[in-house]
């Protein structure tokens, strides 16, 4: 395992440590890297929430959530021990100043003052800014510390603006990093070594070559116990804006020059800045917004989201969007973008259908060329090409899918997408993390759907919860000729 | 099974019918079509040998054949009696003239004149002429009636226009079928599948982004019996200037307009005429061309070629060619080709390998994008990609061959490449047959380099029975920093 290198020694402050998030994914994806030897003796975990509990009390509810949230073949009695030795608590109400900040500083000066500092905000966003007076106003930002924020960055333009104006006054830029889960996963990232170290891919990576670009991301699940949340945000906030126009930049952007931070970034950016804006004028062409009604998932009668929600909503648990991508690269080609709540399957894939041969040569039109890129469930790499079917006298096609299921090596579990993110922080590689102007470009596109929703331009569409989604989203594609991309989970 | 269309009634008379490439080869593919329901009920195959025998005696023959050639799940008792009441035979010795060949015509009188008649010339090439005056001496050349020629067309240009000339002489060039059956094989004709209907692989199918070709056949079998005849031969006429140029060509052509015989065949045709010329001065840098010595295959002790022969020869039982098309295409891209018997493997297939990614994104420079089509054994299509490492931390890249088995339907055996060919020619399709353009094309290429061996001007290399061949052909392609593609049988 001499490619998982062990980090410099560092202090893992994680604000809400007691919420979920940090007991389902921080601590397990820390202990998942403790594993596999990365995590130096002398460094802490320390967790920081208001509840009044003594590192024993926090460590017991740690070691419970461990037990929960790990697999069984991960779950080892020993290096979990081991794990929680790491583990400090120290009880703080984050956005208030005082006294109470003493023992989180004297635990954080009891290491070398160069020591790596990670701050993660595992809190409502709104107290972000602050937690960052407060670590500024009691001493503990140093040059070496670093700001992690979870989502969402805001719910709209201004309020992100806010968010970012409160952190970026205590932290530069450059220690501030902005998570994006779906940056962390292994097919995500497969985009650019399979556009970039493929010239085969690289060579057929434009509109002459490309006819449409398809990103998915649908759930089974519906609001459940989130309705009142979830209903402040909705599917554009809760996933296109951020994760599905990150994935879109990654298929889009121009070659960065290197893998450093600033020039993916930079490319990324180019791609955000070039999105064609949906206008109230457009919306109702590029948009479909819908909520699911009743219906049956997995066999089981599901209710619909109003139903969940108890109350009356305009809140969208689907969203579809006709994105255009205005550079030379991307001329007339749709991106197709669409996330759903309570659909009829669990996929987060990205499809890049190819223009049929311009061959008359087999009579009829050879089927596209097409690459899917598998997120989940079985994260890999499909591609379909055109072969001779040898049953036939006559010169026939048909079509080959090509299959390579990314796995990691001697089968290991695949890493949640937390895990290399929590440790790139330490590591102060920020390249899978968003840029402050990132978040905002996303916001200059996403929000004029939003307010084009809001004012009614849109109608709201309904879909059965365990359907594929709006007979409207079905349309959108259809104008071009095109099919989503369905496959049986 | 509706794609397997009954072809016309047919006489298809075989010349050599005693011989072993008609017992081994032609009747188990002809039953195999008669299998699959392609062959009318009053369809006759009609064999033509010197040897006195009754049809009963004939017929004992071809069932004993088949009984012996046949795979046991595909030798069916009620099906090949069937198709042995579709045998005839009639004594002859087609070369020579006389009363002999009385009963060929009453037999072929018996038909309708208008019916397709395929003469099949399955005996030595120095009788085609004289079997072709003789078919016209008596008549039989109706309009409808084609000419099938076994390779090899000449063992140099002057002998094999003697062969063209002398069966052009009687039938026009529209009616000769120059037989190779490596153009039978899938993945042989795969290749234009590939090619032309993927316009991902179409868009790299040039010097832009092709480093290299490969186009190998090696066996492990040695010349055994077929010693004294193969010695007459050798590897660069027995596999080279006729297969393996016309999978050259396939792999190198412009697009024809269609599937068309001509239109194929003259795409073909430019290739072959675009072939840079091997001198006497050139040969020693372009070929390697060798023996096998005394060695070990499958575990077994096998003397060496001189031992088999029994006497000393310069033919040669390896060769590796350095092949140039000089057409802006393949600007500077080498083709290599190379053929053995005693080879270690068997193995017969085409590599094409990309030029790797230009970028300095990853650091180390990703491995090629490589294409295999695999002709034997287990025809399929193998894609190698550049994909992510998953198991870094870092951003490190992997191989990952996305392969495709070809299969027929049903997981039907194969169809032997003779299958196709020998109703391709009932049918009258002569797209997968050599026109004579091309066979005159191949040997101007080919001789000069028999002729520069001849001279001495390449020095006789020997390698071990079993081996990959001798060193020299490695440093044939390590003058461009390529290696032979090697695999494991």
């Amino acid at each position: 395992m001499e490619h998982f290198q062990q980090v410099e020694p560092f202090d893992y402050v994680i604000f809400g440590a007691t919420g979920d998030l940090t007991m389902r994914k921080l601590l397990p994806a820390l202990y998942n890297r403790l594993r596999m030897g990365q995590i130096p003796d002398n460094a802490r975990i320390i967790g920081a929430a208001r509840s009044e509990l003594d590192r024993a009390a926090y460590v017991a509810r740690a070691r419970e959530a461990l037990e929960h949230f790990l697999p069984a073949d991960v779950f080892n009695s020993g290096l979990v021990e081991r794990f929680l030795g790491h583990i400090h608590y120290v009880t703080l109400d984050s956005s208030k100043k005082g006294a109470q900040w003493d023992s989180l500083k004297t635990l954080l000066a009891g290491a070398d003052p160069d020591r790596i500092r990670v701050y993660y905000f595992a809190t409502a966003p709104q107290l972000y800014a602050s937690i960052c007076e407060n670590l500024h106003e009691y001493g503990l930002i140093t040059p070496r510390s670093r700001v992690v924020l979870e989502k969402p960055i805001g719910t709209n333009m201004a309020t992100a603006t806010a968010i970012n104006d409160g952190v970026g006054q205590f932290f530069p830029e450059n220690q501030i990093y902005r998570i994006d889960h779906y940056l962390g996963k292994e097919t995500v990232q497969n985009v650019l070594a399979l556009r970039f170290a493929n010239p085969l891919m690289n060579a057929a990576w434009s509109a002459e070559h490309i006819e449409s670009v398809q990103i998915t991301a649908v759930e089974t699940v519906g609001v459940e116990g989130r309705a009142a949340y979830y209903d402040t945000s909705g599917a554009l906030r809760d996933m296109i804006q951020n994760h599905l126009l990150q994935v879109l930049c990654l298929v889009a952007m121009e070659a960065p020059d290197s893998l450093e931070a600033d020039a993916v970034r930079n490319a990324k950016l180019a791609v955000l800045n070039a999105l064609r804006p949906i206008t109230e004028g457009t919306a109702a062409a590029e948009t479909v917004r819908a909520q699911y009604t009743a219906g049956v998932i997995d066999g089981k009668n599901v209710p619909g989201y109003l139903d969940e929600l108890g109350k009356d909503s305009t809140t969208e648990t689907y969203a579809a969007i006709r994105a255009w991508v205005d550079t030379p690269r991307w001329k007339n080609v749709p991106f197709y973008i669409r996330t759903a709540k309570r659909s009829g399957r669990k996929v987060s894939e990205i499809v890049i259908t190819f223009r049929p041969a311009a061959t008359a040569m087999f009579g009829a039109t050879p089927a596209s060329n097409r690459l899917v890129l598998r997120v989940q469930p079985n994260e890999g790499v499909e591609l379909r090409l055109n072969v001779k079917n040898p049953a036939l006298d006559v010169f026939n096609l048909q079509t080959a899918d090509l299959d390579t299921p990314i796995r990691m090596e001697g089968g290991m579990p695949f890493p949640d997408s937390y895990e290399r993110l929590l440790l790139d922080a330490v590591r102060g590689d920020p390249v899978l993390f968003i840029r402050r102007d990132e978040v905002e470009a996303a916001w200059r596109w996403a929000e004029p759907i939003l307010d084009a929703w809001k004012d009614g331009k849109v109608p709201m569409q309904t879909y059965s919860a365990g359907s594929y989604g709006p007979e409207q989203a079905v349309r959108l594609l259809a104008e071009h000729g095109d099919n989503w991309h369905e496959t049986a989970e």
